[in-house]
């Protein structure tokens, strides 16, 4: 039921090569404003724009010939789509993406690039995800499910292998959370390498449903989403993803929407990186001083940078 | 007269440590743009936002006590300052930064923030340069030159030998101009260690010194600049670097300002990196097919990030 860190490692095998190195960034100015030593993870940098084809490649690899010349489908409104159509293509395989019925056009321009058809899921996640699954069995398309997967979640743990054998000193890790399968592969890795390091998984105030799940003991949907962090709006974690956050993870924060938009500004400012919303959750938790932590060697998880420009600028007016 | 190979391994060794590591970063986007195999050299991710640093704490590394004791001054309205005041902070050593007398806030907050002492040095770069000099004079100070001076050559030059370590098969290297100091420490070092590469300058057509330098046969000192980039302004190169930049590199070309501006911004919105239009230049003779090159391995200088937020939303309204 749980990843291991065999199958970790088995996906930085199957990832060598194919993923950029994204070494980490020592920030001064995080560091100075957290009253912690702050290193980014600028998984903005990653090919793709996001950490997402690390589940998704390592998923695709290690299907067999004969699912291979099925093809893949994913359903997805950004990051998830564009690693998946990037690893399919890499790999020689058709691969097939649900997106909203009025997709952001820069992504989905990026899927149609990678090689990948789109089919119309509708307006929300959950009519997305019923299209995919019928067309998982109508024309017999295999699922690469954005976080609720093995294969996925291990993927995503090669960033806790990167991360200890860069800063084998580290002493936390922050990551944003929707739902699950990243901090789940980078929590079991780190656990499992080097289990003195604390994990912490952020949630938007405007979208919580990890955090509500750890509170009730079970996988919790919540009622509503509304965030603009548009990579982080899960409604309910995966049972395996809850489980191996429930194992793994020592502690669940929230940081508001403000701290969110804001932060975007600040890493654009002081790191000169472009971050999506979802990808400044981590350091907004930070900076924010929602933690109780001080004095330590942090490495906090910058998971994207596929935002739209005319939001970059709105909030850059807005914030400085 | 020319800086030597030893003398840029020397300023690499006195940098180890100091710096940050800026690896070069594929960009599938321009290479299709531009024809080629296109690596950014991400040195807005360096240290103080930008390769500035590396001359600069070579040089006061290399400072006897005596002159240490002294302290050092710098004319600068950003980069070259903030690289003073930061290397010479780490170092114990009280800087002085001859800034404009109205300078880009964030800009002299930075530099105050690494400990320098501000001197209002008039309007212009001649009246910042003539203080400068008074300063020198007066006080003792020890002048930190932003180019004409061998040792800021060869901090500058230690880009180069990053490159071919990392890179071996390069085939061409493109890099923005002002002054001269970084092309030509960096073409020193690109030749000597190997002299097929293809060294490329780059002027934008606001401001083209080294360009009508290279075309009249001696430093030549244009009658006025009027550019965006504001880190690209040398109305004249020095002799020194005239001199290595016609020994040592191939061609200059000139970018439009309007081909700078868009270039900020696929920077952002394609490498997710937050670039000033300076650290823009070299990018936009590749993507806008300045040059005749193509099907080759092309690393670009990306030499700097410290962008003025609100001019930064300013382009990408403009151009997306």
């Amino acid at each position: 039921m749980f990843v291991t860190l065999d199958q970790i490692r088995q996906a930085q095998a199957n990832l060598a090569g194919v993923i950029l190195p994204t070494p980490l960034q020592y920030s001064r100015t995080f560091s100075e404003w957290s009253g912690n030593t702050v290193y980014l993870k600028p998984e903005n940098l990653q090919k793709t724009g996001s950490f997402k084809i690390r589940g998704a490649y390592n998923k695709i690899a290690m299907l067999s010939d004969e699912e291979k010349k099925r093809g893949v489908v994913a359903f997805s409104a950004g990051n998830h789509g564009a690693g998946t159509a990037y690893a399919a293509q890499s790999l020689g395989i058709q691969a097939t993406v649900v997106m909203p019925t009025h997709p952001v056009p820069s992504k989905r321009n990026a899927i149609i690039h990678y090689g990948a058809k789109i089919v119309d899921g509708g307006s929300t996640s959950i009519t997305m995800h019923d299209k995919a699954k019928e067309l998982e069995q109508t024309e017999g398309l295999v699922m690469i499910h954005p976080f609720e997967d093995i294969p996925i979640i291990a993927g995503q743990g090669t960033i806790g292998l990167e991360i200890v054998a860069e800063l084998p000193e580290v002493d936390t890790v922050v990551v944003p959370v929707s739902g699950g399968g990243l901090i789940s592969g980078v929590a079991a890795a780190l656990k499992e390498v080097k289990p003195a390091v604390r994990v912490i998984g952020v949630n938007t105030e405007g979208a919580m449903a990890m955090y509500e799940s750890l509170r009730h003991g079970y996988p919790f949907e919540v009622e509503k989403v509304d965030t603009i962090a548009d990579g982080l709006m899960a409604k309910k974690p995966g049972e395996l993803t809850f489980a191996h956050t429930r194992k793994y993870v020592d502690e669940m924060v929230l940081v508001s929407e403000e701290e969110i938009a804001k932060t975007v500004v600040s890493l654009a400012e002081r790191a000169k990186l472009v971050v999506e919303p979802s990808g400044a959750a981590a350091l907004a938790a930070m900076i924010h001083r929602r933690t109780q932590i001080s004095g330590e060697k942090v490495v906090v998880l910058v998971t994207g940078g596929n935002v739209n420009m005319s939001l970059l600028a709105t909030l850059i007016e807005k914030y400085t």
